[in-house]
């Protein structure tokens, strides 16, 4: 499968030139990185967030207010370096510290703490939150995975969003924290992406089978199962949604329907058809939903659902405030 | 390659029926058919358009207020009925008459024309135009083929906010004429897309080749070639669309990189870094422009660009008009 490129190793770059050209109304490049800024400068906790690239339009879709003020992105499915996000701290705080949104993957925390760690010793005040939505699990140990998948997008928008209300650092942190335990995903892959760099998909999958539980750098999921239909994939995700988030009979939640990069419209639209049928049966109300292409893996085909379990009204109106990035 | 869907017989309807819902608050679903219509009823000319499903957001995101006023949707690469086309019509009239933009296949161009016939005689005023975009050339005889692609977008978003400004019937039509004209649209295929009632791609295309001058219904293109990189696509589109659309040093230009359904937006972008350092080279101003999914075709790897050349400064007031469809 070819890819609209030059070269592998300048992709990152000629991507950032393209965003920086074409939204330079909106957000700032610093040159020669992957570090964007929101140019609109309001008096508050500066919110900010980060990762490989590949997952367009994370993150710098959610840059603009109400979102995040500030991004960090390295190349493909490889963190910022430590500087880089120091240097995003450093751009986007205005004067109230910054709160820092982190992927839970061993090398995305690490950068994150480094760069976190420059920028204390430089006096900035900071608080973050590590993502951890993935409640998918290991295929040996059974053991949840937890890393940071498209969820992050729902807690970028709540947290964006109580950061512009004026929320302080310790007020964003204590939000974080009930909401990220409040938020798990499933993603399933029917087709594999492929690495620029190389020739062959990220992993084998027959033209009959899908892939449960798969990350957002093309880690191949903990199961592989012949594939039917949309409507029994629903049941499945759903089920498993409903027991790792303890849902009953008139929860609320959020959902976010994510596609991964190569999935159409259409088809996410019949998975989301099949899907608000089985919430509705289980009499749990969808107080707020989103569809498309939000946190993806490069040009893999497949679907994540993230389910956000509504523990207080003010998250709804976080999700529905109206904000800047283009991304959201 | 699977696709998330039930029952390729079913695909649109179950599509219908997750849209209709998702957007409840925004537009209405006439019941059993692909007919939406807008939830905003303003005093002014209702546009309208459709075509058949596989290409979206296209056409039910473009339902709201400042784009169409209602739009026929019909099966997977099937335009809607007459009958169809006659009821969106009736839906959308607010006494100020009817504005239809067609794509130009024989099968819309014979559907809507019926179903504007059937209006006619009911007392509608109605003005059309059958855009025509496409310049690539049919093989053999060399000869345009002017079908209506991805600049059809483009036409909806002008003719749009030309009837939200209080533009009459007539005005419109005058307004058409100049306008598609003046849109010139060139697609490429990197992987063909599958009907959802086949297991075949719809042509076949060599893991090394891309195809020029494809359509929006899986037709192959004109010519296949040796696939070498992103900047010598975006050199070969643009003389193309440059000599097409008579462009000089010094004109003003709108552009719309559209994805076929499965193009992630890294390459989207990577490409249109490409694409605008030629046409900053050759002195054109990109006065607008936009990129992602508007007006795709299934599961197709590829990418087309659309060139409006700019010849009333009104029409950039109305392509960046605040408007309220999902898909635009």
């Amino acid at each position: 499968m070819k890819k609209l490129m030059n070269d592998a190793y300048t992709i990152e770059n000629d991507m950032f030139s393209g965003y920086a050209e074409l939204y330079k109304d909106k957000i700032e490049r610093i040159a020669n990185t992957g570090i964007f800024v929101s140019r609109t400068k309001k008096k508050q906790v500066a919110v900010i967030s980060g990762g490989g690239s590949g997952h367009e339009p994370a993150d710098v879709g959610y840059v603009g207010e109400g979102l995040l003020q500030a991004c960090a992105m390295g190349p493909v499915f490889i963190p910022p370096n430590a500087e880089d996000v120091y240097k995003a701290i450093k751009a986007a705080d205005q004067g109230l510290g910054v709160f820092v949104i982190v992927k839970n993957f061993e090398a995305d925390v690490k950068s994150f703490m480094l760069g976190i760690d420059l920028a204390l010793n430089d006096g900035h005040e900071i608080e973050y939150a590590i993502v951890n939505d993935d409640c998918s699990v290991e295929s040996d140990s059974y053991k949840k995975r937890r890393r940071g998948v498209a969820g992050t997008v729902l807690a970028i928008k709540v947290l964006g969003a109580a950061a512009f209300e004026g929320k302080n650092l310790k007020e964003l942190k204590e939000l974080s924290e009930t909401l990220i335990l409040s938020i798990n995903t499933l993603g399933v892959s029917l087709a594999p992406g492929i690495l620029p760099t190389e020739k062959n998909p990220m992993f084998e999958l027959s033209d009959e089978m899908v892939s449960y539980g798969v990350g957002i750098h093309g880690e191949s999921g903990y199961r592989q199962e012949d594939y039917h239909s949309s409507a029994v994939l629903a049941v499945e995700l759903w089920n498993k949604l409903k027991s790792q988030g303890d849902l009953k009979k008139d929860d609320e939640v959020a959902i976010l329907v994510n596609g991964m990069g190569a999935t159409p419209q259409m088809e996410l639209m019949v998975f989301y058809n099949d899907l608000r049928q089985l919430v509705e049966l289980d009499n749990v109300k969808i107080s707020f939903v989103k569809i498309g292409n939000f946190m993806t893996s490069l040009d893999m085909k497949g679907v994540s659902v993230s389910c956000l379990k509504i523990k207080d009204p003010m998250w709804i109106s976080y999700l529905n405030m109206e904000v800047d990035g283009f991304g959201w």
